[in-house]
């Protein structure tokens, strides 16, 4: 044993020296040098506003992994997962970034990149325990890329080296208007889930029972309600200063209203509060809102909320069971439900409202982003399923949706 | 199911057309105008901070459903109670304030919203569990407007089409000083809470036994932790920029009295703690400090906190049964041993503070703006209360304090 | 009991009465006075920035009790003992800087109070259940003037009264450089901690079963995921303004390398993920890289939180077992294998960042103080260890790491 460990650590040590010589002579990533990432004293307040917006956004995202946490037998390996997809997919967006497309590191850049992985985060909903760990880490890698795409295909690539105007913009003299992301988020992580399920389609899912507990449902509880209250950090994470209010704003009030839209929906169908339903459609609210985030009022923003709830509620009882039939695939966690259906209700509440408030012709590229969005992450998450689906080698039929496959536990003898 | 499904879906987009013709129609509400809402750059700092305690206050009003869910068979109906209540006095509060008094939506507007909402959600604790589910949203629309007289009362309506003085000032020359809201938040809840419970009158709630669980009592620990974290932002929220940091450090240094005193009288009492008068007591000082929080120094501040933890402790121990006795009536999560015995000294201190620091005169405005709040919230309390009562039908005995009556469960068969 | 009640509150009114005619006539700390603690309209912004950080680090210092909670009959003892050490801390620690040093009292007194007080919470992992629940608050009351020896040691106290350099300035020409804390912090934490878990040698911890169940694991898994998310806040903590965004992407780099790599190593040796190696090695990368914090860039970081991820997940697995034995003692929950290896991590890539970057001579400095920090808290936590050690008395056996000891229940009768 003492041989191994000094080993190990020997080895560990000339590890750490090994690397730090290539950093130390690949020049300048090791060095003082805040006159990119460095912030004058003019921009500090808004600089500040987005270090908390950063952060809430990274609380957001490990508050999903307890949002999908319901599953009794099957709870430490959504966290992990979430961990190592969230991982790869903000490693490979930075690299891309810094290397490919010529970015300045800076908060915005750190934001999109939270951003992508959130988004990878929602979208292995879909499929989740139904692949091997490890390929989640992959899933993140080939995720990243294909942020990338979308970005480019919605916003283009301001700032950098490359400068590029979006393609939706080059084509059309338009560019997207999603402020709060329900097609840049919601509908790429809905769609390339799915995508992702039809290409893996595994059966057996369908016939796993996936029993709770009471803590189990607490803890989506907790995370529900703190997911609801961190959301306005989310949608208004790139908005210019004078902008956020309103933002901040029009997202609680959607969120009020989807919280009760959704629980007039559960109660007047099924009678009893499915909380595996209710904990979802309350947020559809927020969803729904990102795309008109700033182009309607408080009063407007409540009734899309209430719709947005009454809607994904209605699509959890409703549409689920027709969906995951017709697709040959179960999402598990319902992310359809929640990110699918209010994400199209928010790209055509917003289609509607640029149609009123600006032009036709902004309209129609919104509503042009958005069937683009469906389509694209749609097909390329059918190329990454069909990548996992070849590596992953057959489960043993009582492992799915199981943490026995991946941790050691220390449970007290019966 | 199908021809439901596209029925329902028929419906749901026909209901968006129709919504969204009658609030465009109705001019202004759907509209790019930040005249009034938005930000100028001159205060955007400030604004990002009042951003950032917008979210934080919405944070502790969910940890609040934390802190009451220790009763294992009825956890998931207090997360739901929390959400309803919240839901119906931040709406009709705003709509009061927009369509009543005329006032402007800005940060302030929304921080006072969400310090109304937490109020009421403080207030469900005297009667959780003994009510239907539906009657929380209703207490929360009927509590708005008891929020605004109160409001009136204490403060007035600066900066509104109203522009009224506060009752108390127009009366007596001088406005109640109540920076933390130990007065307009705790005083209010507890006894407006008291006042629904008195008339509901459930006396079978003595009798029903309340079993916990190791976990259901952690979530209690982690969100009285976190409140006790995050109470900073509630009291300093409406302080000018100036006087924040002072807010700040009396609120932790009251905090850090309480954590240690309420401690001493746990253990010299009982011998053991109880962790469930000790996680509530812990929050006595921040509490307490509410009134008198700019008004002391930071060693006064932590005596406050002593004093208030102590005080409240032995409310749980020795005042809580003889109290609800009295009453007729169980303060199921005890919030008057926190919030109203705690509230009252905080008025006090403010009362002392005002005579020693500012004048006689003030100190006797502070004085009858405690007496004030507490009568008319009672009455107005117990107003509801027969509303509530009148309405709630009656309880199967074995539903009362029970998950069983609301929601759908998935739990492992035995 | 009415008699009870009557005579105990009349006591605490006559308390309150009494401490604050103490207070009032001790002048000056009952009084609005701005003139210290006030800000300034100029660098409101920057304030508002150390507001949200303080609080911030409070919630940290909460969740340390949430990641050290997986013992399930001994979860409440930790948060209460979290509590108790973090308050006594706190409390001297402004005493001395207050009534000893002279500080003024600020934004960055109230951070550094507020580190010293997160330093022995992390500390008391290493004898955690192994000694009195009054003890705790006696730990952290002589913890507070170990950090401040510590802090003189390294930083001097600038801006007070005493306004002294470091004393390795006064002796070297040059300050130890540590913006984020691998040293002051965590390699203090853990060889004060060690200290005391060497000077009490308690040997039966060694046998104690720790059993945990699925939920006790999952409250550490969201303690982690929370940690690793809010670690920016507490390495920039008390950064200049220009220097903050650096900070925050070395330190999500940084982290999400050790989120890959403790990953790999785990699986790699022990086939399956044991969740209280994995949740604790993932922070490892954020441990190391606070000294080097904004000596590096971000592709760096990501190197140093690799190699800090794999060396604390290869020290839970080899070293742990070795240095427990060799120390006599058990380290309750692996302090020594995060914020030990981590630290020194940290130190020595400080110490070749400075030898790089800076002088020869400042990475010399800093190499003193990493020795320097190591001896002394040693030598200071066996001290504290020694007292604890005499004063604690026998613990019955099946009371060791067991809430039965300190708290009621209230269990449901199986």
């Amino acid at each position: 044993m003492q041989m191994k460990i000094k080993a190990i650590f020997s080895l560990a040590i000339l590890a750490i020296l090994g690397v730090f010589a290539l950093v130390l002579t690949s020049g300048g990533a090791l060095a003082f040098d805040f006159s990119t990432g460095g912030t004058s004293a003019s921009d500090v307040s808004f600089e500040n506003m987005k270090f908390v917006k950063n952060v809430m956004i990274w609380f957001m995202l490990m508050l999903v992994a307890f949002l999908m946490l319901f599953i009794k037998k099957y709870e430490w390996g959504v966290a992990l997962a979430v961990l190592l997809s969230a991982a790869g997919s903000f490693i490979v967006y930075l690299a891309i970034h810094d290397f490919v497309i010529g970015d300045t590191w800076n908060q915005d850049l750190m934001l999109m990149a939270v951003i992508c992985a959130i988004t990878v985060v929602i979208a292995i909903g879909c499929f989740l325990g139904n692949i091997k760990m490890w390929q989640y880490f992959v899933v993140g890698i080939l995720f990243a890329p294909a942020f990338v795409i979308i970005e480019w295909f919605m916003f283009g690539f301001a700032g950098s080296n490359v400068s590029t105007d979006a393609l939706l913009a080059s084509l059309f003299g338009y560019g997207a208007s999603d402020a709060g992301g329900s097609m840049l988020v919601h509908m790429f992580a809905a769609y390339f889930g799915v995508g992702v399920a039809i290409a893996i389609r595994e059966k057996r899912a369908f016939d796993e029972p996936m029993y709770t507990t009471t803590h189990s449902v607490s803890f989506v509880w907790l995370a529900s309600m703190l997911l609801w209250v961190l959301w306005p950090s989310f949608v208004t994470a790139l908005l210019p200063a004078e902008q956020v209010f309103w933002g901040m704003m029009c997202c609680y009030m959607a969120g009020i209203g989807s919280i009760v839209s959704a629980w007039i929906v559960c109660t007047a169908i099924q009678k009893k509060v499915n909380p595996l339903i209710y904990t979802y459609a309350m947020l559809a609210g927020p969803v729904a809102i990102g795309t008109p985030l700033i182009m309607v009022g408080p009063w407007a923003a409540i009734v899309v909320g209430i719709i947005a709830g009454a809607i994904s509620a209605l699509s959890f009882i409703y549409l689920h069971p027709v969906f995951c039939k017709k697709i040959g695939a179960l999402d598990v966690m319902g992310v359809h439900n929640l990110h699918g259906v209010a994400g199209w209700l928010g790209a055509f509440v917003g289609v509607i409202a640029l149609a009123y408030n600006a032009t036709i012709e902004e309209a129609f590229t919104n509503l042009l982003a958005a069937v683009g969005v469906f389509i694209i992450t749609l097909v390329l998450g059918m190329l990454v399923g069909l990548l996992i689906r070849a590596t992953r080698g057959s489960f043993q039929d009582d492992k799915m949706f199981s943490d026995d496959a991946d941790f050691i536990k220390n449970d007290a003898p019966a």
